[in-house]
């Protein structure tokens, strides 16, 4: 169990996949939710370089329970890949035992075993009619399986950031998302064996 | 003159005012404009803590030629505030002789005279048709003024974010805001004398 204790209290999102899925959207909306709603602290941060032009596209949150020093990701806690490219080149940022989201209709590849794979893009598109909104849905997803929001705050920060007249449908995708992601049991995922945990044999 | 000079290459911008006046919007865009469209780094950040339940909102733009070590802006080049709170709140943050600019209409006590006041919010109502396009006639300024970003791709950003069939109205918007700040004649500003100044004597 001495592995998984956290070295300090700082809790790291990346949302990466390509320019246009709202990513951008999602982790200002999660942000908000944990920052303005939550009263926690954190830090939401998009960098583009030379790099931007490739179509990878991210976005960053850091919580904490005390202030921010460093407001970029070090080493990511969650990592959600909207795409092949993104999950490719981003897993490496991973921590150990860092949780990897990825959107099963367009990540075909898996760089571990250990990973939850859902089809964000297939229920905006067939369920809510939207493709649009799967960053909604992939954000509900983020926020039950983090544990670092609570949900009403999300769907409050969701709720005042979308466009007039979307609300509804932005709240469903929210809400099927968080859906999915209760169906998942954390503790069935592999894990990695660390070092620590010889230690205390 | 050598107190004009850059001391290093790293031009720091803040988008303040009230939550829901579309500051992170603004800051988003302009960024995209400079990291995706221009080319060069840049950094985009939203911090909260306890206080951002105050009313206030804050999103940051950091750019420069090389890579950024350190997102969150510590000297600002440029301040926009929307409202009096963010004004007062934020204006020990400026670098001498950086550019305050204000919403005329919502900041009515200036801290300095060296100060560039625009309408914002009463172009936006009243020319525009829409109050919530003040942070797009507000950004317009601030690309010109800054002269940080090549205005055509501000304008091609902010295309690729708004929400559809709004595009027209936020290119107007962002239009009459770069029209107001080509008014102004940025040597006209009065400046702090600088101990650098007295050196070169």
């Amino acid at each position: 169990m001495k592995g998984q204790q956290k070295q300090e209290d700082r809790y790291e999102i990346r949302f990466s996949g390509s320019g246009g899925q709202g990513l951008i959207t999602a982790a200002v909306v999660f942000a908000e939710a944990v920052g303005v709603y939550d009263g926690k602290y954190v830090c939401q941060t998009q960098s583009y370089g030379p790099e931007a032009r490739g179509g990878k596209s991210k976005a960053e949150v850091v919580i904490s329970s005390k202030p921010i020093d460093y407001p970029k990701a070090l080493e990511l806690d969650l990592l959600l890949a909207m795409n092949q490219a993104a999950c490719d080149a981003y897993f490496y940022d991973l921590k150990q035992n860092g949780l990897l989201v990825v959107d099963s209709g367009l990540v075909e590849q898996h760089p571990t075993s250990r990973i939850i794979a859902i089809p964000f893009t297939d229920i905006a598109k067939d369920e809510i009619g939207r493709k649009l909104v799967a960053n909604m849905v992939a954000l509900g997803a983020v926020g039950l399986l983090s544990g670092q929001v609570d949900l009403d705050n999300l769907e409050k920060a969701l709720l005042a950031r979308v466009p007039k007249g979307t609300e509804e449908m932005n709240s469903r995708a929210l809400q099927r998302g968080i859906e999915e992601a209760r169906k998942i049991n954390l503790d069935d995922l592999p894990r990695a064996v660390m070092s620590d945990d010889y230690d205390e044999v």
